[in-house]
């Protein structure tokens, strides 16, 4: 991949608070080299939104044709779970190894479904781009393929699923607007936690006034994965350790995209600036050491630094709202992604379990909290919540994300996360490295939608529209 | 006080990153004049310790004769506390308000302690302090007056323990670390949360080694004081509702104290910088209105601009390692100081309620809790943790807490919290402040212990030299 092979990105302009200039920051792994220019624009010549994509409905397919890219870890279950849905067929499966092609397929071995194969070599993904029988390309790939892979299917006329982050760059990040922009085609990350159970309970009670004005969020990726990432089993060619270099909150998403759908952010507000805070790494580096003291395999991570083990990133919005982010998946502690909802009127979060909501002194009972799920029940749960939990996938929420693609795909309607939301989300990965190596400074956050923040609409989780697509649980053994 | 009359604070110096050069703030109350000087420094000419009071023991007192000032809101549940502990003589008791002194007077009348009062001027505390026969000053003013009455004590040759936060500007801090080192007086800041049970459980964890290297801790201030804040009952002249005009964290001691004492800041490591994110006040000017529109008393209130509601501060140390720190007085939530210690081998968290510990990916059973939270149980609980709870304030932290410090006193030994803590943990109002109006931009934290903290000692919790002192239960009645 060119991208891959970048050493500099470039970074959102700076400004306020007497900030001498913006500098320059590096992309994955390589070492510490800050340059300093001041005439860094945030996207070179290119300032105007060519064609506004938030709330864009792309003409309804009755059959969605996907092609799928990247059959490591996420990608087999995709492919499973769109076995699933009414509509859709699956044309493509795309790895660089041949055996994680059938590892996908006997995921959907008694379906009905006999997709093309690409693999063996490191451009194959382009020859199931330029299919003409694909309407969607679902990626799945290490993280710093996903913005050019994305870019290429767009390019081709596809729309395009990609997994979090979008993209590794703020270069990146703009390159998946233009583009998208441009070609008309959808890009919608991946964000499965938007379709959290609690998080969609808490998306519909914040629309319906629960929480009067929302004033902070917070949300995190607390994942202790420090077995994973050194383990060779997981992740090919060790990217996913090799990515835990670059020192900031390397995986926002999770904990960001379901808060910032309920701020209405792109969408009513914008990220103003944020500062991004690091602890240095105490357990990695020596992890690899041990490692590498009975098993050669490790000894290319030997005297490598490690992203500090807890990021802490702070955002405010043009509002004057909060988002507090945190990252860490090195720390022996239980998951959680926070998501904490605060307002004017009321306040929920969802961990450390159990989920809780309140609305003064004290939080609700378990009989008020059901009776207010019970009311407050979105109706994408009412549509799909049992079945998705059928099917599976975190629980419910994967297939949750897949149903609704699909079903707006086939109804001719808008994606509930755009391109500027999968860009911005996933900014704050280059955004919080800089703040980290700049002794967390403020750094500006890009407006992607370039003002049309100020009038899109929400995302339309009324269900309205659409619904119609049914989940097909017979189909085959699961 | 002319401590009020002071528009103007100096601030830390501050370095790293760009920043064109340091900012005046401005104290309490007045609207935002940012004027820039880069040649302000932390504290003009006086860079040198005198002497270094961490660790200090000042001659053992067989009878510690106390002088209360301020009887409002803490001041006579202190007084009712400290009637109850051997070897102390409760000499004077000051108040503006003749009626409080009653109050206090009421909470001790089957006791042998005869107070001296002083009363209705501005200027009677100076008598108290004046007086020959007193050898601790125990301060519950309002804020702003924290520092002023400290600094005269301790002038006057008396010890001090002072309310939280010690004091309210940067040059305050420093004036509170100059005086205690030249009159080798304590300064300790009664920063009671220390003494929580669990707080003081996870501290001798830490010690014991269950946390591994600490890498992280949070703590809050979460209450919503919305209703105390805009009544007239509670604090004298609205004193609190004013102080809420300041933009920033403005009461962050509670939450960070226990998390410094467990990372051992000042004694091992230090804070090196700190950012701070205020989101905006979404309710106080708007209650001020509503108040207002039926009570004249408010008008005064109408059109001032409040603190954010929510402020998230997060604090890197010379270490590595960080702390987040947030306040939130406003919002309607259950209450949170959060107290959570994050390590290379465990975390525990206090809030919410259940108090949990892991060490990996699940958190304990309560059977396990129990087990680890009998085999850590400090000494100090052991030893008057019980009593502390029959005699109560806060659930029996601020009993220990007195008792603990005059057990210190009488038997000459170093205090728990010095001048150093007291003035680094207040001084994060105004860096906060500052921050918060300069986008949210890094500020370099003082050393105020002028490089001694790499030598200084741990606290001593251990408990092997004192713990003589009894508690006088029967002494009247409760």
């Amino acid at each position: 991949m060119k991208t891959n092979r970048r050493n500099f990105i470039r970074i959102a302009g700076l400004s306020g608070a007497g900030l001498a200039g913006a500098n320059l920051i590096q992309a994955y792994g390589s070492e510490s080299d800050k340059s300093t220019d001041s005439n860094l624009k945030q996207f070179p010549g290119k300032h105007e939104q060519h064609f506004n994509m938030c709330g864009y409905a792309a003409p309804g397919l009755e059959t969605v044709r996907i092609g799928f890219i990247g059959l490591g870890n996420r990608g087999p279950g995709a492919v499973e779970r769109m076995s699933h849905i009414e509509g859709v067929e699956i044309k493509a499966l795309c790895d660089l190894r041949p055996a994680r092609i059938d590892v996908a397929k006997e995921r959907i071995e008694n379906s009905s479904h006999e997709p093309k194969n690409f693999s063996g070599t490191e451009e194959a993904w382009k020859k199931l781009c330029d299919m003409e029988e694909i309407d969607l390309v679902y990626i799945c790939t290490p993280w710093d393929m996903h913005a050019a892979m994305a870019v290429y299917a767009m390019n081709q006329g596809k729309h395009v699923c990609v997994e979090v982050p979008a993209a590794v760059t703020v270069e990146e990040c703009w390159e998946l607007v233009e583009t998208s922009e441009r070609t008309r085609k959808h890009c919608m990350m991946l964000e499965n936690c938007c379709y959290g159970f609690f998080e969609l309970l808490t998306l519909n009670m914040a629309r319906q006034g629960f929480f009067g004005d929302i004033i902070h969020g917070e949300g995190a990726y607390i994942h202790d994965l420090r077995e994973h990432n050194f383990s060779n089993k997981y992740y090919q060619d060790m990217w996913r350790l090799k990515a835990n270099q670059r020192k900031g909150n390397l995986y926002p998403t999770h904990g960001l995209g379901p808060i910032a759908q309920i701020m209405d952010i792109n969408r009513g507000d914008r990220m103003d600036y944020m500062v991004s805070v690091s602890s240095d790494d105490f357990m990695m580096h020596q992890m690899a050491e041990e490692l590498a003291s009975t098993d050669e395999f490790y000894a290319p991570y030997v005297g490598k630094t490690f992203n500090g083990n807890m990021n802490t990133s702070t955002i405010r919005t043009i509002r004057g709202r909060t988002m507090m982010i945190q990252h860490d998946v090195t720390s022996p502690r239980p998951y959680s992604r926070i998501h904490l909802v605060s307002g004017t009127k009321g306040v929920a979060s969802k961990y450390p379990d159990p989920a809780r909501i309140s609305t003064g002194h004290e939080w609700v009972s378990e009989e008020e909290f059901k009776a207010i799920e019970e009311k407050y029940r979105p109706k994408i749960v009412a549509r799909v919540g049992e079945l998705a939990k059928e099917v599976g996938g975190h629980g419910g929420m994967d297939f949750i994300m897949d149903w609704r693609t699909i079903d707006c795909l086939r109804n001719g309607l808008a994606l509930d996360q755009d391109v500027y939301d999968a860009a911005l989300w996933s900014s704050i990965v280059p955004l919080s490295e800089w703040s980290v190596a700049n002794r967390s400074n403020s750094i500006d956050v890009p407006d992607f939608t370039r003002g049309s923040w100020k009038n899109n609409q929400q995302v339309d989780i009324s269900l309205e529209k659409g619904g119609t697509t049914r989940v097909l649980m017979q189909e085959h053994s699961h």
